[in-house]
C-alpha cells in the first residue's frame, strides 16, 4: 500500500512529502479501520465486551501512528506495519484499564472506566487478555527474522511501563522524591512506549540498528517533553482547552516536576507556604492552587519547566536529524513532535 | 543433559525406565534449581519482591514437570526444555496472584496471598509483569523454527485460562448452570494449561504434530479428571490429608459437578433440602454440609463423579497409548497421572 497522493520510491525519485494533515488523516483512517476489524474474542461476553468498550473509546491512536510514521521514514509500503502497530495501542489501553483500577479513576476519555462500568475483577481479567492480544498482534504479524528482537524490546518496554507505574504509586507515600527519580518515573511510565512504537516501525521497515536506536531515543525524549508539558498545563493551562481540571495535580499533592523543583528551591517563607498546603486536607481547593502557584511564580518554575521541555525537545530532534534518510522524509515526524508540544517551530 | 542413572538412546538400545520416584526427583531438582536462578527484575522492589515471594512459596511445579516428562517421551536431552518449561510455572503463578485477588482469598499454600501481604495494586501490577516474564521465558529459549507455533498455542491457552476464570465468576451469580457449561469452565480454567505444558514439551523435543496433539489431549483429559477429583475430595476427602476445609465448596454454595448433578437428579424432597441450604445464610456450617452430603449420598453422586473421573482418565490414557514411542518411555507420565488421581492403577 502506498500512502499519500503521489506514489514515490525511496531511491529512484526525489521524495515529495504530502502535507502533514493529509498523511495523518490517511494513517489514522488506516489504523481505525484495522482496529475496527480486530477480533479480541467473543465468549464469555463479560470478558471481551470491556475490551471492545475501552478500545472503542477513541483517542489519538498516537502509538500506532508513531509506528507508521517511524516506518515511513524507510519505506512507502506501510501495509505490513499496521497490525504490529496496533499491538502498541492494545498494550497502551491494557495499561489504562489496570492503571485506572489502581488509581480508582472514575472516568477515561469522559466515559466510565472499565472497573466502574463493570467491576474490579473484570478490569483485571479483561486487561490480562489485552496483554495477551498485544503479544499476538506482534508474533502473528512480525516477520520471523526480526520477531525475537521485537518481542524482546516489547517485553522490556512492557516491564518498564509497569515499573514506572509502580514508582508513581511509591512516590505517593514517599516523603523525599528527587527530580532525577521523578524524571526516570515518567520516562518509564510514558516515554519508553512512545520510543518503542517508533523503533518498531523502523525495525519492521528494515532500518539499520543505528537508525532504529536514534528513532527510539527521539521518541523517548519527545515523550519526556510531552509529559513535562502535561505537568505544566495542569498548573498554567487554559481550563477551556486542557480537558482536565486546572490545578488537579496541586489539589491531589502530586509530586510533579513543578512541585519537586519548587520544594528544592524554596526559601524559608515559601517552604512554609508549601508545607501549609501540600499533604494537608483541602478546605478551599482554589486557595490551595493559588497559594502553590504563587510560590511557583516567585521561583520562576514555569520558565524552568519550559527550559527542560525545550532541552528534551531539542535532544530528540538531534536524534531525528542523525537518522540517515532525506530530511524531507522526516517532516511528518518533526511536525508531529511540534504538534504534541503545541509549538510553532 | 541425560537424566536418570542409565544413559539411554531412543533408537539404539532398549529403553530402561528409571524408577518413577528417581525421575521425578531428578526433574524437580532441575526445575527448582532453574527457578531459583530466574531474575524477574530488581527495582522497584515493590514490583519484583512479590514475584519472588509467590514463586518461592513452592508447590508441585506440576506444569513444568509435565513439559519435561512430555519432552522425555521423545528426547533424552531435556536441558533445552527447562527454561521454556518454567514459562508455564510463571504463567500459572500469575493466574494465582490475579485470581486470589479477584476471589479475595487470604491464603495461598498456607501463606498470605500477594494482595494480603502487600495490596491490590501490587497484586495487579506484579502479576502483569509475571505474564510478560512468562512470554520472555518462551521467546528467549524456544528455537525460531517452532517459536510462532509455541507462542500461538501459549497465547491461546492463556486467553482460555482467563475465559475459564470469567465463566467461574459468572457462575457465582447465574441461577442455571448446566453440567456441560461447568465441565467447559474447568477445562478452560485448569485443564488446557496442563495440556499445553505437555504439548510444549513434545514440540520442543521434535515430536510429530499428531503425537503432540495426543499428548495435549492426554493432559486436558487428566486435568479434567484431576479437577473433578478435587471437587469430590472437597466433600468426601479426609480432612487430615486434603489440605483444605472439607465441605468448603458446599459452605460457599459453589456450583460444582456434584451440586449440579444433584440438583439435576433430585426428587421433590431433595430439591427442598438443597434449596433450604444452598444460597442461604449459614447459621450452622456443619449442619449445612451434612444435609447437602446427605442428598449426595441418596443420589449416589459420589460413584457418578468417580465414574466420570474414570472416563476422563481412560480417555486420556487412550491418547497416551496412541503416541508413537515405546510403551516403556510412557511409564513416568502414566505413573504421574495415577499419582495425580491417587489411584493404584
Amino acid at each position: 500500500m502506498v500512502l499519500g497522493q503521489t506514489p514515490h520510491h525511496r531511491h529512484s525519485a526525489p521524495f515529495v512529502p504530502p502535507t502533514f494533515a493529509a498523511v495523518q488523516t490517511d494513517l489514522s483512517t488506516l489504523l481505525n479501520q484495522a482496529l475496527a476489524q480486530l477480533d479480541y474474542g467473543q465468549q464469555p461476553a463479560a470478558l471481551y465486551d470491556p475490551i471492545r468498550y475501552i478500545m472503542g473509546l477513541g483517542g489519538k491512536r498516537l502509538r500506532p501512528l508513531l509506528t507508521l510514521l517511524g516506518g515511513q521514514l524507510f519505506t512507502d509500503d506501510l501495509a505490513p506495519l499496521v497490525k504490529p502497530a496496533l499491538a502498541t495501542e492494545v498494550f497502551h489501553n491494557f495499561t489504562l484499564v489496570h492503571d485506572d483500577l489502581m488509581d480508582q479513576a472514575p472516568l477515561r476519555r469522559g466515559q466510565p472506566t472499565v472497573h466502574e462500568k463493570w467491576n474490579a475483577s473484570t478490569a483485571i481479567l479483561s486487561g490480562d487478555v489485552m496483554l495477551v492480544r498485544a503479544y499476538e498482534l506482534l508474533f502473528e504479524n512480525v516477520p520471523a527474522a526480526v520477531l525475537p528482537q521485537v518481542l524482546r524490546r516489547f517485553s522490556q518496554t512492557a516491564a518498564e511501563v509497569c515499573e514506572g507505574q509502580q514508582w508513581d504509586m511509591n512516590f505517593e507515600t514517599e516523603t523525599t522524591v528527587t527530580i532525577p527519580q521523578y524524571l526516570d518515573m515518567i520516562r518509564l511510565k510514558t516515554a519508553v512506549l512512545l520510543g518503542f512504537a517508533l523503533e518498531l516501525g523502523a525495525v519492521l521497515a528494515g532500518a539499520s540498528a543505528a537508525d532504529a536506536e536514534h528513532l527510539r531515543q527521539f521518541g523517548t525524549d519527545i515523550g519526556l517533553a510531552f509529559q513535562l508539558r502535561d505537568d505544566l498545563l495542569d498548573v498554567y493551562g487554559d481550563a477551556a482547552t486542557f480537558g482536565k481540571r486546572v490545578g488537579g495535580d496541586i489539589i491531589s499533592d502530586k509530586k510533579t516536576f513543578l512541585l519537586l523543583t519548587a520544594q528544592a528551591q524554596a526559601g524559608e517563607a515559601q517552604q512554609a507556604t508549601l508545607a501549609q498546603h501540600i499533604g494537608q486536607p483541602v478546605p478551599d481547593a482554589e486557595a490551595k492552587v493559588a497559594a502553590v502557584r504563587g510560590v511557583y511564580d516567585e521561583l520562576n518554575i514555569r520558565p524552568q519547566t519550559e527550559a527542560l521541555i525545550n532541552q528534551y525537545f531539542e535532544a530528540g530532534l538531534l536524534h531525528l536529524e542523525r537518522i540517515t534518510v532525506a530530511a524531507a522524509r522526516k517532516a511528518p515526524l518533526h511536525r508531529l513532535a511540534l504538534q504534541l508540544l503545541e509549538r510553532e517551530s
